[in-house]
């Protein structure tokens, strides 16, 4: 059994555990936070619950641990922190600072001499893959990446920032004809606008300038002003009973040619419908986590990211099964 | 520059030929066939055609075998036989006999201190990690795969070898409302006739029976008997005019669940569309000689499917610029 901690008991925190739990091969040692431990109940029967800062003490009981913190703030101080003393799974998810990222914890790693993974997840993750592996085949193309329809955490608690904001949810969507223009092979030229449309939902303060928030939504720069945005306000009650899930998911597509002047065309396609991102994000860092721990156990150390990993160190099955049922 | 050979210039060659030329990091050294060389005219300028017999002469001028010959004759026997002397990719397909070809392509490896990857193409290959990551995303799921809509070259030359017929296409037709069910997550129980239809383009003999054509194609054990099969009886022309590519594609789909009591459904989608099957495959066949041609470097041998190579040994691009673009 693989000994598995999660630090971080979050929407993702809850996922990983599930996955643990479901996995047959996976057992969950301890889960670690930064709250109060009394204030954390977990749904796994008997584990106990820790402070972050006993993480050190725990180490040797753990084989792999599952950091489940946000990318902005706890992810670039933790990552590089545990893989110091573990081996470690992350889904960081900061695609700009990623080679910084991988820098940091590829020090950490191979000072403590464990391998860590790092962004790992659907996106980046999954869908990394099949951008990879979509170029290697059709090294002539274009990639595009359309998400949703699915809940935005950063934009809804961009919204819920605005004066006047009691609570809100926000939708990403792909705008379809963009989606099938790609899919027929088009190669169209698509801005952000084009792309996805945002989807607002959000209950106001009452007695609130409900033109004022729907102006400061539609116009905050870098979240909203480059889209188009509809705003839909709606009672407490709505919210909770019509958006509380956090479904997600999206398609990556590339369209490229093969043959000698790119005589034919070709498309390929990697999507998800996802009842619950944080689940499946979970699920994914699950099957990663089985991963380092394999890569660890060859004798390997430092920072690795799905691209550098043989598929079939993610599986619970032996060589031999795969081959045979799924290749 | 990685120096590779081309082995059989059927449809598939030629696409591992053109695939070759388009790669910035590889080169076509010479291209070996069965059939005699001065019948053999190739894409490629100033590149030896040898007879098949002479590619142990040449091993020491060739970093990878390319082989482009048919998984029912060619490869049983061809793949352990170069596998012992070169290293060498090939894209056999027959599901069923994959473990034997495995155990007798790894011990010609081993032997001659080679790396074979066998079974690569999009099915077995492409659609084999798309059912591995998605199996190992969400263990607990149902997997589905639609094939086309394409030309199915075996049912093709079946439908050619009944009497009365002169030359035939046929298509594997995937079942929309079946694909659609299975995108929705209603993990239907498919039969093999509610999965995909056949169409069949027949140009019939002067004077042959059509009824009795159209009767043989239709009651045809495994090839057509299971399947509700269309029969189109069109001239020479239209069909040289029609259906002289070889388009295909499908869907690997699985639909499972995560959380606790499978309470979030989740879809994960891979599809192709290719307006040419062999230039496709040998496209990826192409980039899996990369990959072979980098483990043999690393000193590895033995026998590898796309389930053991890390993704980025598929691209001619650096780590860093993966990590940097692609992630």
């Amino acid at each position: 059994m693989i000994r598995t901690a999660i630090v971080g008991y979050g929407n993702l925190g809850k996922g990983a555990e599930a996955a643990v739990a479901a996995a047959p091969d996976m057992e969950l040692t301890a889960v670690f936070t930064r709250r109060s431990p009394e204030n954390v109940e977990i749904r796994t029967p008997g584990i106990p619950v820790y402070p972050y800062s006993e993480l050190k003490a725990h180490a040797s009981e753990i084989d792999v641990v599952i950091l489940c913190g946000g990318s902005a703030t706890d992810l670039p101080k933790m990552t590089p922190e545990v893989a110091g003393i573990c081996t470690v799974v992350d889904s960081f998810d900061t695609h700009a600072h990623i080679p910084e990222h991988f820098a940091a914890v590829d020090a950490a790693a191979k000072e403590g001499g464990n391998i860590a993974v790092i962004s790992s997840g659907w996106d980046p993750g999954l869908f990394s893959i099949a951008r990879l592996y979509a170029n290697a085949a059709l090294p002539e193309g274009t990639d595009y990446t359309f998400w949703g329809r699915g809940v935005s955490q950063g934009h809804s608690d961009a919204i819920r920032r605005i004066p006047g904001v009691k609570d809100a949810r926000q939708y990403t969507v792909p705008v379809e004809e963009a989606v099938e223009k790609v899919r027929n092979g088009e190669n169209p030229v698509l801005t952000t606008r084009d792309k996805h449309t945002r989807e607002c939902w959000v209950v106001a303060e009452e007695g609130a300038d409900l033109q004022a928030i729907e102006e400061a939504i539609k116009t905050m720069p870098n979240y909203f002003d480059e889209y188009d945005t509809t705003v839909n306000f709606i009672s407490e009650e709505e919210l909770l009973r019509d958006h509380q899930g956090l479904p997600h998911g999206g398609s990556v597509i590339r369209s490229g040619v093969t043959g000698w002047d790119g005589e034919f065309k070709d498309t390929v396609e990697f999507s998800l419908k996802l009842d619950s991102n944080p689940f499946f994000t979970g699920s994914v860092l699950a099957a990663t986590a089985r991963a380092a721990y394999r890569l660890k156990e060859k004798g390997e150390s430092g920072c690795r990211t799905l691209f550098d990993i043989p598929p079939a160190l993610l599986s619970e099955k032996s060589a031999e099964e795969l081959r045979a049922h799924l290749l």
